[in-house]
């Protein structure tokens, strides 16, 4: 008999009749003789709801009281999920995370899990139950309420299935799947019958917002097939896997753009052992994170420019860190750029094909869309480059490699 | 140091402005020296909110489920009342049923407590933290989800109360103290400075809405004194205490009406042992609730008259049980009376004085109205009449004791 988790998403259980959806479809499953367990995000707007909720009452929520907070939406999902399930005939149990046993460690709002005990979803799939768990949830080793970070259900869900060896994990979405570029930009994309762990990683944290980063490392970890398809339809989507030889055959896979980024350069930094590090972990200490880092020596290797990219809206406390960065340091200058824009092409096919970057170079190129930063690592090249030709470079590069196009294999 | 329990119904925590106010106010009672202890309910109108969520979902949702779901309701306060404490520089912090370890026995959506534990809130007051727990809920042996039955924070706040030894419990609503009648219904209304708890419990029973009846039971129980207050005034309210010899003085405290009733008598019943038992078996195996219960026998006491008063809304349940009955009886008839109320006098003073049901008698009599049955027991002396009489009953008996004006000792 099959084990299957399905993960539905808050647009998913927006309302009564999207949660009677999602339950017929739970219903569907085990009746084609599988074991259900579901996770559910809380319904369309309600966490957004829950945050105005507490804005209204200070700007400066302590994190476990927001964490007891926004837990009660997927509470909330759960409970009627079960009360659908019920009211279509079958058999079903809602469970928090306290009642499951799911144990994170205590750093609220972005807990990390410890631990999932299998005994209570055994037990209730044993009954013949379909088991709903509450997603983004979890408690810390005293029974504190914690939260995995937003969007973070797909994680419970991915997580769960490597703890209970689910045959494999749906994660039902708005969207029908993984696309080789963002549809609402590149008109031609096309959905992936399939795409690897590491390459969906990549393509998440270059934004590509599908799916929480966390959870595809849980899926990668524990080998766990992720379905990522419509709630919507019943057309298949993207099924995210381990890379197999035959894949690697497809030299790129996504493109991508992300946006609203600025870059910083410090020019002429001298060029000492503790420098580079003395001026990220400033810059960490302010919570900001940094997306990609290039640097590079001249004068005969003592002195460096260091450049990294980053989210626009950081940029205030960023020109701070940089005065504060030149009195310790004494550096040329600290260059700031707004207005930038990141395309990348992802693939792990990358890894033993040669002429890649060049191509991708050549194609900005004849597009006459200047480069200012690049940065590649293992199954990425990445360029950096004006705002106003984001768009077309991405536009670009799906043509160039012609994304659009079903891969064929060269063996 | 003072240990003060301080419940904030759903109108006192019904938007930001209330729940700081609530806030200030606990806040104040710790500076004045007092560990405090907070209940609270759900904000406002949430409950039935979430009842309408489930109301979409299915028309008999599992009762396991629904208090799942019922319990995010008082567990959004909690945080939110926690935000608002930490806002204003001091410490708190909001705990859930199962983080208390607030133990009921495992009958969903009307759960009765069976333990509670000190350990956590006390070390949370050692740590001189205003403590927040979610009233209205519990957990079971096994952890599963209970709730209390519709009103019952009140009850959560009594019991904290006795087990912490608390000076005393407050219960902060939209009216400021319990009145001698409705002021609704009679404007002369007087608020009373104190009251017995079994004249609140029978007042509560006659429909004066203030307090849970669980919660002054526990109060009896425990010997914890109730301050039913207003969260908008800082006016005394009314104390709910035990019963001191000089409150005996008052013949009668308070005057209630209780509409929307109806009236059944089963005439010429065999008077044979079982009988009565029999009849009113079957009501409640209809889960009919049964006002309050008047035989009389006649014809050398072989026969008897049963009537009893009960909620018009089960009307249409109680014709098919009466059929059923005369079926297996062979009674003389069931005269089912719709349209009338009850109007009823309280007062522990009773116990010790006589002519206070001959006053009440003589008091409808003078106004014209005409009395349909009659119940009494040891604290109350109810008269069922036509429902058109019944404010005018109402206003009548408070002035004929004199329930407008204070007290005044006979010692």
């Amino acid at each position: 008999m099959g084990l299957v988790v399905q993960k539905f998403g808050g647009t998913s259980v927006a309302d009564a009749t999207k949660i009677h959806r999602a339950a017929r479809r739970a219903i569907k499953t085990k009746l084609d003789g599988n074991r259900v367990v579901m996770v559910v995000s809380a319904m369309g707007h309600t966490t957004d709801h829950l945050l105005a909720l507490a804005k209204q009452i200070t700007h400066n929520p302590p994190h476990r009281e927001l964490d007891v907070l926004l837990t009660t939406g997927e509470q909330v999902s759960i409970a009627l999920m079960a009360m659908a399930i019920a009211e279509a005939g079958e058999r079903a149990i809602s469970l928090t995370a306290a009642q499951v046993g799911l144990v994170t460690d205590s750093v609220h709002s972005r807990a990390r899990i410890k631990h999932i005990s299998k005994e209570r979803i055994e037990a209730e799939l044993q009954a013949e139950r379909i088991v709903i768990v509450a997603g983004f949830q979890g408690i810390d080793p005293v029974g504190e309420i914690t939260t995995l970070g937003r969007g973070a259900s797909d994680t419970t869900a991915v997580a769960l299935a490597a703890v209970l060896g689910a045959d494999h994990c749906e994660i039902y979405t708005d969207v029908d799947g993984i696309y080789s570029a963002n549809p609402r930009l590149v008109p031609q994309a096309r959905k992936m019958d399939q795409i690897s762990y590491d390459e969906m990683l990549e393509m998440a944290s270059l934004g590509a917002e599908v799916m929480h980063s966390r959870a595809i490392e849980f899926g990668k970890k524990y080998s766990v097939p992720i379905h990522v398809r419509s709630s919507f339809t019943d057309n298949p989507g993207t099924m995210i896997v381990e890379s197999t030889p035959g894949m690697e055959d497809v030299v790129v896979r996504g493109a991508t753009l992300k946006e609203d980024l600025a870059t910083v350069v410090f020019t002429d930094i001298p060029n000492e052992p503790g420098v580079a590090a003395r001026i990220f972990s400033r810059i960490a200490d302010n919570h900001i994170v940094v997306d990609d880092i290039m640097q590079n020596v001249h004068s005969g290797g003592t002195r460096a420019t260091i450049g990294f990219s980053m989210l626009a809206d950081d940029l205030p406390a960023i020109r701070n860190i940089a005065e504060i960065l030149q009195r310790e340091i004494h550096f040329g200058g600290a260059e700031i750029t707004e207005g930038v824009s990141k395309v990348s092409v992802i693939g792990i096919g990358m890894r033993s094909h040669s002429g890649v970057a060049q191509k991708m170079f050549e194609a900005l190129a004849e597009s006459n869309i200047n480069i200012r930063h690049i940065s590649t690592s293992e199954i990425v090249i990445s360029c950096i480059i004006n705002s106003t030709d984001g768009q077309k470079a991405l536009l670009k590069l799906h043509n160039a490699f012609a994304l659009d196009t079903l891969p064929i294999s060269v063996n």
